[in-house]
């Protein structure tokens, strides 16, 4: 891979990034997913897969699998801000309400405080479903500097 | 469903769990679930896709998803302590290595303190390759009792 | 892997298991896993996945795959009685009843026998919907010792 | 549907099907196919799953699941002969040896049996990988007469 196209993939630079600077995105989240998550990560709790037992839960219906909502935060991070070439470090996760298979969750990143020194950058997450918070929580990432 | 299917799906109550308690699994990461993942959470950073995008990284060769490695905890947490019925409040994560497709993961959680007023379990999270420690966390769970 | 994880890994072995004992299983089989396991198998039938070709026949509605359902069998057999380590030799399946996709059915083996010199268990398996038997079948297992 | 559209969808009528007919296809099983099936079954026995627990068993590496392999009789059961339109009444099958990713595996149903009176057909299944054969069993479907 040329050092043109490398740059044309990878996302912001540590000089590029500020304090508020935000990023979004939003998927509905369908049985389809559910079922693949639960694939890769072995996670058949019932509460996901099993109307019948949810049902009997305080939840009353199935719900989706709470990481599964919350990758739309490493979308962000790896795609978007800082995007392609920065690591991940640490995510601090709350989860704070049920989502429904049908549901479009939206996601956002905001930068709160870029660190130099260490090259660290820390953002707050939320997930919204039409309004209402399912989860909220802080990612810190590592960001190369464009000069080396 | 009846009641006496839903207890035999149902995980630990608050009742059963003391602190030391542990459950683990383990797992190889293939291609197909990087792909899998990258697919339900839209999370296509040539990190993780593109072999020479990451060639020209500090990684030097591709890694997996940090969020595919610690869904095991939830698969852990879901499936076998506390197991179905509980629910996931929070969950601390940090990466401390790279993972790649084609390694195995081990991942691990145990009780360090049960909070019975609030049916809150604390968990201790970790994730091994080969005795590397990949990633470790912590998760708070709610925990239904036995005696409502 | 050390042979302490393994054995935490591992289900049961030959010496742990007596007739009668019982692992169950239930789910709600949704139209993605219809879906999905017309990708991973090619079975494409329109029974299937045609709802106005279903409507003229005798089944009247699409009907899930019957090894999609049974392979719930292969989950209990694999993952919990007698769990991992053991070998799938023969499964015979009657299919009883047609499942519809939002269905949860509920899935059983249960040990009939156990013949020590061949290391081989055979178990009654059953699935039902609401109480309707839609499957029923016989599985024999070889099954490790722990004292080899 | 029209009825000429769906006589062109149906498969093979009781009418046409004769002792000795056979049906043939093949696939390459990949890791994909092997978490697709994990997720939609939910047998996430570490066989199937995890490279470093099956290379202490006496498979020395990880199998494909058993009944994903032979799902490609339900393909041509389903599909192609007798097809569209017929009714799985019954499997019985026997893993003869492991499958591993990557293999081709080679699927047929021969048609053993036609019995008028019952509108059932008896077929011999057979699954083969590089000519060795890895599964055998028998089917019977229940197949619609042309004339009613």
């Amino acid at each position: 891979m040329s050092d043109e196209i490398f740059h044309q993939l990878h996302g912001f630079y540590l000089e590029d990034i500020t304090q508020g600077m935000q990023a979004l995105t939003a998927r509905t989240i369908t049985d389809a997913d559910v079922t693949l998550f639960a694939g890769i990560s072995g996670d058949t709790n019932p509460l996901h897969l099993n109307e019948a037992f949810a049902a009997k839960t305080r939840f009353k219906t199935r719900i989706v699998h709470g990481m599964l909502t919350t990758s739309l935060w490493s979308t962000l991070v790896g795609t978007r801000l800082p995007g392609p070439g920065c690591a991940y470090l640490r995510q601090e996760t709350t989860f704070t309400a049920p989502v429904h298979a049908g549901e479009t969750v939206t996601a956002s990143v905001t930068v709160t405080e870029v660190i130099p020194e260490k090259q660290r950058v820390h953002l707050a997450c939320a997930c919204t479903v039409a309004g209402r918070t399912v989860a909220v929580g802080n990612a810190v990432v590592w960001v190369p500097k464009r000069k080396r």
